[in-house]
């Protein structure tokens, strides 16, 4: 079988996500020494410390964190839906196809994708317009949120600049919308746009930031927004089961995750050098604007599966192949991928 | 100004909903003649009576009174679906905007709409294949349920065809999926199509049919299904408050509405006059496939004022003026609604 | 076998419920000649005429028309309850037991059933005293409403006397909680206490009242309230699936009922004679103190079979027997009953 | 002022809770050393071999790490409970009364607490059963699940013998409903009883137990059942956003703890000492059974501030001073205590 002769027996490239990555000695030691506390009683103070520093970084009046990017998003949409709400996000957005509904189930909230009419994962400012003030009637839903992503994981890492951010915000907003962004990988945004992180949350009343992605924590996410807003999320995290005891060991990561903000630059460096090597070989591939690179694919499972036979891993990803690069994949790694994509002629 | 020019002082010609009939007096002695039971501890006789006959007119094991076709709609929504599902629609079906989110709220589903690619209101087979399969990860939404509207009332009361319900029906099927058939006005779509009630609902789990739209009965729809199903939708029903007592005086006034049916004909009949009445008076106008009539016009609101002032009644649908005729309206009311629009050169 | 001995020919007494009142000859008539509209687009002027007589009769500001009083309570409870609340409500009542859930469910709250320490279904203001207060911690549930019930069904029927209503509605409003009034059987308790219903609503946010119970109308309730709380309900009624077209035709009915509130002393007398009787028969009755009496027996499912077998139905409730008098029922029925019972020696 | 006299320099005796321990040494080097990988890709080896290890402690085919013993509970609450089902709790229990509400919100079931007939905490079989068969009536609640808590916190860390365990779980059985176990401090129950863990998960679908409490873990609980219901739990995990990445790091912590059963019982000698110190310094002491000592008192908030002024740290619980002890309180401390408490005449 084809699988057989090409199976490899050196360690495989994983380059399914940034999600992978492992904590490094500095990070270890720093969780070992952490000061803690029971966060659920008092507040951790290691946690504290984390918590305003993402809240410095961006731009918001206070954070607080939680196990995952996905419980972020869960209480935003709790805390900003009220029972029918409809709500506007770009197509294939994570809140959309990857958090199990919960926006619905939990949240309440009807969703309404919006096309890419800007660009990958960038809906036009314009399409927010369309949808407001059709609740004249006292039987029609009614539009109260936007949720934005930046980058928009489902089109590749594609970032939102702040000019077009600001538009779809101002848009939000002219309809009394509120606005949630989806900022998983928004300090790769920051990075690939060279502005800081609250450039890009400008106009934003609540924002999710992962430490666990490409900055490398082990667990955790951030999810920001006003004093009060935050004061409510703490009680809805206590609700879901996000209200964990000494969580210091956790922030301690995620403060040493926040000093490597620049080296997602060498990620994007890494996902440039793949997807123009693919190219050379042939591959269709989309330009990678920061750290994942999106290739299509005649049959995406055979690929998938051809790939981990010579000991590369890719997940699927709206219908194409995805490669992820991040802290653990060097660039003496990606040339290796390369050469065994090559090798095997995929 | 310029209403008050054209204020009449003759009768508005109200062709705003279907829903504006009124029983006559056929329908008012047949309710007080209804022999009646307390239908939450029994069953109302009456109420027994019109259940059985709309589950042999719809092809369905059993059927069950309902005081809207929301309520029907939501039932059904609320049985098949578990927590953070995904269902597809046609866009702008009537359970995606019009039901004030309650497929979310209270059903807990994540909808995702489906194109017009087949037709007005028509999603193709294979824009439903295509939304299939796609749960191999645990992560990922179950797509389960798919929901039908025949006839389409935000594409002007477009029918779908037997052939292209059944292609629909398999493709859902194929993945393991329910379909739900919103049938609010699907005796319009049988006596437009020239088949049986039954021949529109092959292929479907449950199926929700109005009395109160075109039939002319005052108050209630049906949702129609396996015995299970219904003794399930009893619970449900109670639990929102659906349960009513002697509802053999509604269910009397439906009975009547059941031999109706063929009448219907006038009212397409009457929307096709009005469709080509407009189209003269330089309307644009979609032709009429059963008793709605959709107007593109350059300002919507300004229009319906405009046809208020002139006691000619309508209102806003997917972004026209809609027009619905129905047993209240006569041949002759609507050539009288033309000859006020002609006067008035709208 | 001991059924078929007893089995009598004659019409059987109907005591399980005064729900099971038919429209009589008056009511039949208006419902005919009742003058309706569209009361989902516009509003059914004989609704509003219903909505703005029992709005007066139970002195709030507004009130609305509803399919049931469970689907009454159900849009208070979600109007009133936010997420994970805390509600109090005395132990058996309505929202409790017999509601399927709805209170959890679809509103969203945590019951907590409070003691009959100050007569039968009748909590102590001090219970309601006891139980604020205690959210100082963030992670502690909030109580936010009390759910009163007059007269209490599961207590036979028990009154709710003012001094005591508004001592309880105090204790309430010290805490902060709002207060919703479930008054379906609320006229009897009028009736009984000789003061008019808006006596009983002092001190209430909003107040749920039937039409289809002791006062006959076929089906229907009215949740009442201030003007923005209506607005709200009218929304979630429509969401519910309770709104409805033509509804003056029941609205009319509930016209008629209202004009016949003096007559439940009837009932009440009934019922007094009913437990007499039944005592003297050696039964162990509970004084009732409006239409309903519960006795309580060693078996009380084998007592309903003898019961029924000999032509006098009645249902369980509060693990006792239960029998409501109603406007169906008259002086001559309760004594053919008790010689029914009396003869069968039960 | 009272509180200014008596204010020390001393460090402050924490007693407010078995959550505030801190990792030590040996903990934090488990972690750093921890084998990690993506848990929500794949499976951490670290989480792996956690979850098996409880799984083989408690008796139970799998187990599922949590962030925290409340979402443990409520994956258990949603996965057992469906729309408006009733479920049975000991009076005070955790998930009726410190999780928010979720069981109503987010789980969508009824609360029905049963009193403490048999002991503290611990409601008798008897009271269970007289809670089934109920549902005879369609409209009625079924009654579905028994929530039991072992130790019961708020009896002050009551134990269930394993007797009578048995006798509530079998009761359960009986009338078909599933039972889940609040095992919060589980491991204090089984060594304060001298039977291993599963010796008190006999008759039970599911139950969670809790490694950061006096076992010592910074973060994290478990929730085992069968593999079915483990591969839905993992679902609902990842949908209310408790699945995180390199879980291992606080799984390793988890697996130290777990060593450290056996010390719970030096937990239980300081509580005894405690109590008796107290009783001797006339206060009014439960006799604890496990590591809660909980004491009368005439004002608990002024207690509990006069026990701040002197560095003795303490909560209300049930309307008392809960005292708890742990690993990070030695015999020394509460000596100190004690001497503190008797200093100021408490």
């Amino acid at each position: 079988m084809w699988c057989d002769l090409f199976v490899t027996n050196t360690a495989p490239i994983d380059l399914r996500s940034d999600t992978v990555t492992r904590p490094d000695e500095q990070m270890s030691a720093a969780m070992a020494a952490a000061e803690v506390g029971d966060d659920v009683l008092d507040h951790d103070p290691t946690m504290r410390a984390l918590e305003e520093r993402v809240a410095q970084l961006l731009g918001t009046a206070a954070a607080l964190w939680v196990p995952s990017g996905t419980m972020g998003n869960l209480i935003a949409l709790m805390l900003h839906l009220k029972r029918g709400d409809r709500f506007l996000a770009p197509r294939g957005a994570h809140v959309l196809n990857h958090e199990l509904g919960s926006a619905a189930w939990l949240a309440g909230g009807m969703p309404e994708p919006l096309d890419w009419s800007a660009g990958p994962g960038r809906p036009t400012a314009e399409a927010v317009r369309a949808q407001l003030g059709g609740a004249a009637a006292y039987d029609m839903l009614h539009t109260t949120l936007l949720c934005l992503e930046n980058t928009h994981n489902g089109a590749g890492g594609a970032v939102v600049p702040p000019d077009e951010h600001v538009m779809l915000a101002a848009a939000a907003r002219e309809g009394g919308l509120k606005v949630h962004l989806d900022g998983a990988r928004l300090w790769n945004a920051s990075v690939a746009l060279g502005v800081p992180p609250a450039a890009l949350t400008v106009g934003v009343d609540t924002v999710q930031a992962c430490l666990s992605k490409g900055l490398g924590a082990p667990v955790g996410s951030v999810v920001a927004g006003s004093e009060e807003f935050i004061g409510e999320a703490r009680r809805v995290r206590k609700m879901l089961g996000g209200g964990v005891r000494q969580g210091g060991v956790l922030a301690a990561a995620g403060l040493v995750a926040l000093d490597r903000l620049d080296a997602l630059a060498e990620d994007h460096d890494n996902a440039r050098a793949l997807a123009d090597g693919l190219t050379e070989l042939g591959w269709d591939v989309t330009p990678p604007q920061t750290n994942i690179v999106l290739a299509a694919v005649p049959d995406v499972q055979l690929t998938l599966r051809r790939l981990q036979a010579i000991g590369v891993r890719a997940v699927p990803m709206s219908g194409q192949v995805r490669f992820v690069t991040h802290r653990d994949v060097s660039k003496t790694d990606i040339e290796e991928a390369l050469r065994r994509i090559g090798g095997a002629r995929l």
